[in-house]
C-alpha cells in the first residue's frame, strides 16, 4: 500500500479535489492520509472538518496554525508554522507521496516540508496562469514537485516549457469538474441548511452568486474593491447570494466592507453565507443567472457549466477562460454594465477546457502506479 | 535611501557575495541591512560574524535557528523558523528589497517571507543547473523573485526560457569571481591563523584542497562517500588541506567519516580546517595543485583561476564548467586516477565563464536604480 | 547603563505599567527597550503602538504572534512563538534585566525565554490571588523570576511564604495607581476621540463603565456570561460605556454576544469602544456611577478611586479588595440587584490597598540599583 | 478509559519513570499515550525510541525539536517549539491528563501547552530542592500542575507550604527506585552490548561510574568543570565508566572537554558510553565502587542502593541526600580526596528516603481514580 498524504489548507482547495480524495480512498493499493490546516480549520473561513466527516473521509491530523489576519506577517508566519508541523507529521506518518493543491500561499509549506524530507511531492493544478502573485507561488511549487497533475493541455505545455520532465506531467483535467454534471436542480433550501445573514431573496427568480476575494498584491484596496461590487449589485437590485472571502491577506478589509454595507442596507435582496458544501454550491451555481467576483469558480466551473460570469479585476488575469467570461475592472459602473450584458446574453454552451470529468480517478491511478525514483532509498552499488 | 536587506544563511553564501555587500555598503543611495541565520551562526559550520566584523559590515540581526542535524526534519524546521522570524525582522525594519543567494534549502525561507509580505525579492545566482535537488530549490526561488542577478549568459537564457521577464534578469557575472584576482601568493600561515587539527604538511610542496559536502538526496551515503575520498587521498599520500562540510542533511555522516578516519590515521599529511576567511581561502586555492571534492568552488572559482579540479559525484551535475574540471564517481579508484591525471596536467588557462569581476558593483547599481513596481503601493485610479 | 527590556503583551498590561516605562526612560542609568507582542499589536484588542508613540516611548521591536483565536491551541501557540522570537530579541539586544507583567498566558513566554538565556527576570504584580487559572500562571512566573515588585503587602507576604527570598521581593504598590490622582474631571468627548459604535448616551447623567472578559477556564460560557450582563444593563436602562474584551481564550464568544445584542438593540443607551488611552479611561472611570464586569480595574483602580464596582463571576475570586466591591454571580437578576445597590450607595472612601502612587519610580530605582548576581558571568576562582 | 499522555524529553526522565509507563499501560482503565521529544530523540544524548520499542511501550508521536546546542537561544527555542507542537498533539489526541516529569527546561513546555488548553496536568517529582535553576523550573511547573506525585515526604510538605492543595499532592516515592532491587549482579558485558569508545578496563576490579552534566547557570564553565573531573580520575587511575552529558545548555563544552581529554589520554582505563538501558545502568551502578559526578543518580538511586557517591559542584545543592553522599567543589584536588574517602569507606546502608518501590503503580492508580474537576466541562446552572 502506498501512503498518500493530502494536505488541505483552505475550503476552496477541498472543494476542488474532493473527487481525488474519494478516488484515493477507494483505491485498493492506496492508503489515504488527510491533513487539515490553515483556514480550512476556521469556521469563519470555512471549516472543512464537518464535510470530511460527512463524506467519511479520514482526518489523520489537524494542524491549527492560522495567525490573526491583522498583521502583514500573518501569512508568512502561518506558512512557517505549517512547514514545522508538517515535518513532524511526515516524520511520524512517513507518507510515500505528499500531495499539494493549487497556489495558495500556505501550499508552498507542504512542498517545502516534503522536499526537505526527500518525500516525493505531487502537485495538482500546476501550470495555470492568473497573472498575479498566485502564479509565482504556483510555479514555485511546480519547480519543487516531482509529479504534476494538470487541468488543461496548455498547463501541461507550460510546465514542460519551464523545464519539467514530460514524463512527470500528466494532463488529467481539473477534479473540480468531476462533480459538475452529477447534480442538476437546486433542490434544497440554502437558508434553512446554512443559515447565514441578510434578507432571503427568492431563488426561483434569476439570481447572482457573488464570491470576491482580496487580491494579495493589492491588500490595501480590498475594502474599496468589495465596496464597488456591493454598490454595483445594489444598483442592479437583483437577488444575490454572497460568499465570505477566503483568509488571504487583505481579507479583513473585504470582510469589513461587506459587514458595514450589510448593516447599512438591510433592505437589499442580498444573503451572505460563510460556507457551503460543494455539492450544494454547485447546484446553486448551476442555476444562477450570472456569477460575479474574482474567484476561479467563474472561470473554471462556470465554463464547464455554461454559466455567464463577470470576472472582476486582476486576480484571474491570464487564466485560460471560455466564452462565458466577461472581464471588467473593479469599478461600480463597469461591473453594472458587465452584469447587465451577461444577464441579457443568458447561458453559454459548456466547454471542456478544464477536463471532462474522472480527473480524481486518473490522479489516484497514477499515484498508485508511477514508479517513483525514491532517491532516499538509493543504495550504493 | 533604499533599504537593501541581505539574508545570509551559510558561510559559502557569504564568501560568494562578499563583494555585493561591500558594494551596497559603499553605495551612496543604498542602506545595507545584513541578517545572519542558519549555519552561518554556528562555529563548526563556519560562523561568519567575525568576518563581517573584520570587514566592518553591519549585522542588523542574528536569527539562530539551526536544528540539531540528527533528525531528518531538521532542514524543514530550520526553514520554517526562518520564515517566521524573517517576517518579524521585515516587519520591524521594512526593507525596500530583500536579497537571497543561490540555492541552499534555507534560502527559500527568505523568499517566502519576502513574497508573503509583498517586499520585492532579488535573487543572486538563479538559472544555474547542478542536476540535483538544489536545482529545484534554485528554480523555485527564481519563480518567487522579482529581480534576478545571474552569473552566466546561459543562466540568463534559462530563466527567460522559464517564463521570467527579460527586463528583470540581469547578467552581472558571479560576485565570487570579483575577488579572485586581487590576491596572488599564499603569503600567510593557515595553521597559525586558523588552528585546525591534524598534521601540518608543508604547503610549499604541491598540495590539494579538499571540500566535500553531503549530497542532500543521498544523505544515507555521506559517510561512505567521504570515506572513499579519504581513502583515495590517503593512497596518494599528498599534502592536503581539508575543509569541514556545510550543515546540509547528511552532514553528520560526513563529519563522522572525517573524524573517525583522522583518529585512525594521524600519520597522514592531512590538515583539517573548520573555516577560513575567503581572502585566505582564495590564496590557498590559487596556489594548490588540484582541488578535490563536490563544492561549486571547483567549478566556479577554479575555472576562473585555471586550477585543476576533480569533481566527485552528482552534486554539481549539470553546472556549466570550464576545461579545468575532471568529473569522477565517488569511488576510491576513480578519485585516485582523476587526481593523478590533474596533477600531471597542471594548471589550465583561466576562462571567464562566470564573469570578469565587478559583479558586486553591478548588482548594487541595479538595486539602486531599478524602478520597482511596488505592488503594495498601487493606488486606486 | 543597564538595559531594561519590558515585554508588553496586552493593552491592559500597558495601562498598568505605563508609569514604570516613563520612570525607566527618565532614569539616567537605565536604557529602556520595549517589545510589543501578542494582542497589544492587534487593533481590535487594543493596539498600543499609537499610545507608545504619543508618549514618545521607544519601541525596540514588535513581534506579531497572535494566532487566530478560534482554535483552542491558539494561546499555547502564541506563547510558543513568543518564546522563540523573544529569545532572538534577547540574543540581539542583550538586556541586563527582562521585565514581565502580571499574569496573562503569554507573559510566561517572557519568563521562559529570559530564564533559559540566564537573563535576570523581574516580575511586576506577583503574589496576588484571583482564584482562577491566572493564579497558576502568576505563581509560576514568580517561581521563575529573580526580582519581584508587588502591589500589596499581602502579595509580598505570600511570595515569601512560597519560598522566595525576602531580599528579592519589593513592595512598591501597583503602578496602575500612580496615574489615578493626576486627573479629575471627564473633560473630553470620548465619542469624538475614539469613535466606537452604538448610541451616544449623555455622560453628564450617571453612567456605568462595563468591561467583562471571557474566563479562561470557562471559555465555553463566555457568550452566555456576557449575554447575562447585557440583559441586566438593558433592564436597568442606564447610560453605559462598554469596552471590548481582551484576546483571552473565549473572546470570540464574548465578542459575538456583544455584536449580536448590539445589532438587535440599537435603541439602548449603550456605547462600545474598542480601546482607550489610559489617561482618558481613568477620567471616564473616575466619574462613573458604577463599574461593572470582571476586570481587575473594578478591584484595583476603583478601590483607590472609591468608585462602586460590581464584580461578576469567578475571574477575580480571591483578589484583595476594598469595601467598594460588590461580588455577584453571572446571572441577570444578580447583576441587576448588585448594580442597583451600588447606585444607591454612591461613592466609597478611597483605600490605599494597592499603593499610594510612585510605584513606577520605585521600580525604576530598584532596577538601577539592585546588585544582580549575574550567574552567567561568574568566573572560576 | 482515561487517556494519559506522558511527554518525555530526555533519557534521564525516561529512566526515572519507566515503571510509571508500564503501570499505566497495564492498567485496565488507562490508555497510554507517549510523546517523545527534545534530546530523547537524539542518538548522542540518548535516543529512547529503541528502549520503548524493546519494552513494547507505544510511541504515539515523536516531535523532533532540539536546536543546535551552540546558540544560547537553543533551549528557549526548543521549549517554544515544544509548546507549539504539543498543542497540536493535544488537539488531535485529546488526552484526559497530561503528565510531565521533573525539572528539565523543556518540561515546562508540556505544562504550558496543557494549561493553555485546559487539560489537567500531573507532575512527577515536584517539591524537591537542588539549589539551582532547576528549582525554579520545577517549582514553576508545580504551580501550573493540577496533580502532584512526589518522591519524598519533605517534597510533599514543601509543595503544600507553597500553597498547593494537600488533596492534590500525593507522596508515592520516586519511581526510579522501583527497579533498583530487581537486579543484583552485573551479569552482562557493557562493551559488547553498547560499544562506546576508550579502553576497556576490567569491571571485575573496583570501578567508578561517572556522569557529569553542564550546570545551566554556569554554562561558560562546563569545559573547565569536566576537565577537573577528568584530571582527578586520571590521577586516581582507577577503572571508570563515563556517560555522555545530557543536552542542557553548556553541553558542547562538556563534550569537547571529554573528547579532547580522551584523544590525549588513550592510555587511561576510561570507557565512554553514549547511552545505556536503565536495567543495565542500574546493574553497573549497583556494583561500582563509587559514583562520581553531578547527576541526581548519585543522590537518589545511590542512596537506595547504598553506593558511595561523590557529588561535584552546585547542580544538586539542596537536594535531600542520604549518608552515602560526599559533596565537593569542582576542583581536581577536592574530587581526588572525596573519591579516595569513599573508596576507603566502601558501601553504605541503604535508605528509603526516595521511597520503597511501587511508585509506578501508585501513580497509575491515582491517575485512574482521582475525580478531576474538569473545568472545561463546567455547565451553566
Amino acid at each position: 500500500m502506498r501512503k498518500i498524504c493530502v494536505v488541505i489548507t483552505a475550503r476552496a482547495s477541498y472543494s476542488r479535489i474532493k473527487t481525488v480524495l474519494t478516488a484515493i480512498q477507494a483505491h485498493p493499493r492506496l492508503d489515504l492520509q488527510i491533513v487539515v490546516t490553515g483556514s480550512a480549520l476556521v469556521d469563519r473561513f470555512g471549516n472543512i472538518i464537518p464535510y470530511l466527516e460527512a463524506e467519511a473521509l479520514p482526518v489523520s491530523a489537524i494542524i491549527p496554525n492560522l495567525l490573526d489576519v491583522e498583521s502583514d506577517t500573518a501569512s508568512a508566519k502561518t506558512t512557517g508554522l505549517a512547514v514545522i508541523e508538517l515535518a513532524t507529521f511526515f516524520a511520524n506518518h512517513r507518507p510515500d507521496v505528499v500531495v499539494t493543491v493549487a497556489d495558495r500561499f500556505e501550499t508552498i509549506a507542504t512542498a517545502i516540508a516534503a522536499v526537505n524530507m526527500n518525500i516525493p511531492l505531487a502537485h495538482i493544478q500546476g501550470g495555470e496562469m492568473t497573472g498575479n502573485i498566485d502564479d509565482r507561488i504556483r510555479n514555485s511549487i511546480s519547480q519543487l514537485a516531482d509529479l504534476h497533475f494538470v487541468a488543461t493541455e496548455n498547463a501541461r505545455a507550460r510546465l514542460i516549457h519551464m523545464g519539467l520532465s514530460p514524463q512527470k506531467v500528466f494532463y488529467t483535467g481539473c477534479p473540480s469538474i468531476d462533480l459538475l454534471h452529477r447534480y442538476k436542480d437546486r433542490d434544497f433550501d440554502p437558508y434553512e441548511i446554512y443559515g447565514g445573514v441578510g434578507s432571503e431573496p427568492d431563488l426561483d427568480q434569476p439570481y447572482l452568486v457573488v464570491l470576491q476575494h482580496p487580491v494579495t498584491t493589492e491588500t490595501g484596496h480590498s475594502k474599496w474593491q468589495i465596496g464597488n461590487t456591493l454598490h454595483a449589485i445594489a444598483a442592479l437590485n437583483i437577488p444575490s447570494v454572497w460568499f465570505w472571502p477566503n483568509a488571504d491577506p487583505g481579507t479583513a478589509g473585504t470582510a469589513q466592507g461587506i459587514r458595514a454595507f450589510r448593516e447599512q442596507h438591510p433592505e437589499l435582496p442580498f444573503h451572505f453565507f460563510k460556507n457551503m458544501e460543494s455539492a450544494h454550491f454547485i447546484r446553486l451555481l448551476k442555476n444562477c443567472a450570472c456569477f460575479v467576483g474574482n474567484s476561479s469558480v467563474g472561470i473554471r466551473e462556470c465554463s464547464a457549466l455554461g454559466v455567464p460570469a463577470v470576472n472582476i479585476g486582476s486576480r484571474q488575469r491570464g487564466r485560460e477562460r471560455g466564452p462565458n467570461v466577461m472581464d471588467c475592472i473593479p469599478d461600480t459602473e463597469a461591473i453594472i454594465s458587465a452584469v447587465r450584458h451577461q444577464l441579457t446574453h443568458g447561458p453559454y454552451p459548456p466547454v471542456t477546457l478544464y477536463g471532462k470529468g474522472h480527473a480524481g480517478e486518473r490522479i489516484a491511478e497514477q499515484l498508485a502506479n508511477i514508479p517513483f525514483i525514491l532517491k532516499k532509498h538509493l543504495l550504493p552499488a
